[in-house]
């Protein structure tokens, strides 16, 4: 039987006010928002004013609210909410990726101890289901990869700027107008947001706790004329990807610009929508294409969590308990390209090998293959050089190489 | 917790096969195939003979059995297998789509009535887990249209017309050497494999059992060369699509050949590859792809359900409470062309309205608006129509009008 379900809500944003306006339209459900939370009493509102609380406790100890649903920004006090929540036995439901990535072994574990589900379908891709895909579908497949573009943000500004010709600066004052970029936009910019997302999933996928801070990014936030002239020469498109793959009992996952050709399922993800490929032993290639930014989209995966807490369903984790010699690591090679200014100085030891090289008085570039942790060393305090995946990880063939660049040799 | 699983299989062909590799690769699952039924007991088995028995009283009475994976092609024999199983209370898997679909009203009864499982996630469009996210995700959703390419059989063959320039009778025969045409080919031709497939998926998008003679269909074995040239010559492929969509309180399904053109994300969707498209008010559009044909994929999609069954998952079919009183309907307006020969009598009178007309000597085209009823009538003994959807059903604009052949007129 379904349950009937109390809300109380931390936050009215887009999202806060997407999950009401879905909720109002879905007489299905058997929830209802009973108190907000809100931070500034100023701010006008769409809802009478008896819904409106400053004070987090009205909600945590008022025993009738049985779902707490955060939507609030500030992902320290996020955490502070849904533990707090998850400790009065509370089921809960939020979007908050940065918080979930951060802390998603102690959630687990606070899960395990108080007995009490806590739903994040909305913190990844949004309108996509993958979270549930990973833990009721693909439980069974032994999954070797899934990769993908995790963020709406950039994905508008890679889209004006191949697309449309657009510049960089003008394209992300595009993306900012339209909504899809926070003012400040360097966590979408800079791969957090995306690496936030990849953390989750690893858990949920492979059954590991991978912790953003060891899993490796590098955003676009550096992307030059010279990078966007060398990938539309060779009729590619940049596109910010996710990675996560499986080697043996190896995971490997990393976030990084990458040059997709046109027979690329991710070539005509555009916009804010966001992709997920996820390969698997048995059910092979599968591509899942939804918006991946705004308020209905990702109120509608949050009201999803909602629905899904009426059954009582919460993650099982079961990736955790069947693979538990996984384990992660940063030694995976793959081949990428480094361009660099002349104030940088490239430590070209750090290849296994290099492919390319090109310099000009301005700029320079290298092709080669690199690991990961490599990688890292490579870029530490060289604000100027870019990044931009050529070819897959070694053992791995579902990237072709890339011929690069002939002429620039 | 988990429960442990023996199951009984009917049939050890492709997927059988295709499960059996499967579930040994899958340690993670508690599951063990204990007897296996099959019908010809000369053909060599991969097995020990101690497994098979051509007797289902030997699966059916057996107590220890408490799952029937049901995998033969006889839809008429799977159906007496398959209720005999759930009357003694053993949950079952299923992938036989003709079967469902046929007799779902009567199979979603016997599931109350006995308190049984009946799992066939493999029957819809094998590797994509689309019925699983109907039930679980988009239950809140206010989902308006399901579209895409459900059968590979067809798309392959669609493929090697329009992107090799194979004839269609060699592009069948390829079809069938490598294994993605059955031998009578006719129900992949004709539609009704995708039909079957639209008339589940309506009970669990929409809530409403519409059986598949209830469906318009209509398929791919009357494209003439010329209707390739037209195509052609408008830049578009011609896919066998499947759609239903919701207007109001009414559903309106139906499987037809479309003109596709380059932008709309089934243009690329090549080979034995299915698609699935979902648009809901909410999540906006969806967009699924992965293999719908094949012993791994499949036989992927019937793990997964019983790997479910280890967890006590059973499909809601919530749509059919929430929304009881959406009804279906073949009165939806369509623009449609249709090629006839001289042989042929075209009522013209059963359309709305007409657009374009062409005729030569042997062939003639008409491009107009008429309801899907009054297609059935316009095509009653007359084989040589061939019938191909040019603009969307009334009331939607998810595909675009396409401007046809103004050369033609």
């Amino acid at each position: 039987m379904r349950k009937n379900l109390k809300l109380g809500l931390f936050g009215y944003g887009t999202v806060g006010q997407g999950l009401y306006d879905v909720l109002q339209k879905t007489p299905g459900i058997q929830a209802e928002i009973k108190r907000i939370c809100i931070k500034d009493p100023e701010k006008k509102r769409t809802l009478p004013a008896s819904y409106f609380t400053l004070h987090a406790a009205d909600l945590l100890n008022d025993p009738e609210i049985n779902v707490v649903v955060e939507l609030i920004d500030d992902a320290e006090a996020a955490y502070d909410l849904v533990t707090a929540a998850m400790r009065k036995g509370k089921a809960v439901v939020t979007a908050n990726k940065k918080m979930v990535a951060e802390h998603l072994e102690e959630l687990y574990r606070l899960q395990q101890i108080y007995g009490v589900p806590l739903l994040y379908e909305g913190a990844v891709c949004a309108s996509i289901p993958i979270l549930r895909n990973l833990e009721e579908y693909y439980d069974n497949d032994l999954l070797t990869a899934v990769e993908g573009i995790f963020n709406g943000s950039t994905n508008y500004i890679l889209t004006k700027v191949f697309d449309e010709g657009v510049s960089f600066d003008d394209a992300l004052q595009q993306a900012q107008e339209n909504g899809f970029a926070e003012t400040d936009p360097s966590l979408d910019l800079e791969g957090w947001d995306p690496k936030y997302k990849l953390s989750i999933i690893l858990a949920h996928a492979f059954g590991v706790f991978v912790p953003p801070d060891q899993i490796f990014h590098s955003g676009i936030e550096k992307l030059s004329d010279f990078d966007v002239k060398i990938a539309k020469e060779k009729g590619c498109k940049i596109k910010l990807v996710a990675n996560c793959k499986k080697i043996g009992d190896t995971v490997y996952g990393w976030v990084m610009p990458q040059f997709v050709k046109p027979d690329s399922d991710l070539f005509r993800v555009n916009n804010e929508y966001n992709a997920v490929i996820l390969e698997g032993a048995f059910s092979e290639r599968q591509f899942m294409v939804g918006k991946g930014a705004g308020g209905y989209p990702t109120g509608s995966a949050v009201l999803s969590d909602i629905s899904a807490l009426t059954y009582d369903y919460r993650y099982e984790y079961k990736k955790l308990n069947q693979e538990s010699r996984v384990e992660s690591s940063n030694s995976g090679m793959l081949e990428v390209y480094v361009r660099y200014s002349k104030n940088n100085t490239i430590e070209f030891a750090l290849f296994e090998s290099i492919a390319e090289k090109f310099e000009s008085a301005e700029t320079g570039y290298v092709v080669g293959r690199i690991a990961l942790a490599e990688i890292r060393k490579l870029c530490a305090g060289q604000p100027e050089i870019n990044i931009v995946q050529v070819g897959p990880l070694e053992g791995l063939n579902s990237l072709d190489k890339l011929e690069l660049a002939a002429e620039y040799t």
